[in-house]
């Protein structure tokens, strides 16, 4: 547990938070600031950043806790035609507090949510050397 | 196996892909629209839409390998400063191949991906109703 973690504190009972679900393992509660209303997070108990010091056994139950999520949102009653799930890892890739969590979040037919990109066909050649670089990254002892 | 679906096609060697990784589950394959070089989709072998009919063991193992490929994008040379995991499920959440399949992509400044959404801080009592109707979900079979 990590002192001035706001999820450690949630998890510990000592912050706010509406809790969805617990286990030994994880929490999920309501996300303060939703895109969507039914938007959760599902955290971890034990304090880990993110996906580079989150241990595999912890970060497949935290998405199987997610998984089950998104399915009971589909039956809460909530509006929800479709799930987004998102994880940010890294500030750059907008993660905003430093307990790694998974979003789950309803999405219905003008709900305001966007995301943007500059997507474009890349070649070939390119994505096989991206592949072989990622490959490359396999063999690193991940 | 569905036969008109495109993911179905690259798992059993059909369609081209830039494979990077597979097993007796899952196939990891680069994006053809990337987000940034290195955008990596990980799909289950197994035909499944989405989140609704993907059988939980399958589910894991195929998030267990998104896992490692994020750890892979960290040390594959290619520009990673931070990374995004992202479901799309169903067509309102952008879904657009209904074979479901885990986003994985490196972020770094300027790459020009952004989310959008109307932020607001949601009132306590409303946090609290949507945390109980994700209860009644739950308790709906999930």
């Amino acid at each position: 547990m990590e002192d001035d973690c706001i999820f450690c504190a949630i998890v510990a009972g000592r912050a706010e938070a509406s809790i969805v679900d617990e286990d030994d393992v994880a929490v999920t509660f309501m996300d303060l600031n939703p895109v969507t209303p039914g938007h959760l997070l599902v955290v971890p108990r034990t304090h880990a950043a993110g996906l580079e010091d989150l241990d595999g056994e912890t970060s497949a139950h935290v998405w199987s806790v997610g998984h089950r999520m998104a399915r009971a949102l589909r039956r809460s009653g909530l509006r929800c035609d479709g799930i987004n799930v998102f994880v940010a890892d890294g500030e750059v890739a907008f993660q905003e507090v430093f307990h790694f969590h998974l979003h789950v979040f309803p999405r219905y037919a003008g709900d305001g949510f966007t995301i943007g990109a500059d997507w474009k066909e890349r070649e070939r050649a390119l994505l096989e050397a991206d592949a072989e670089a990622v490959r490359e990254g396999l063999g690193a002892g991940v």
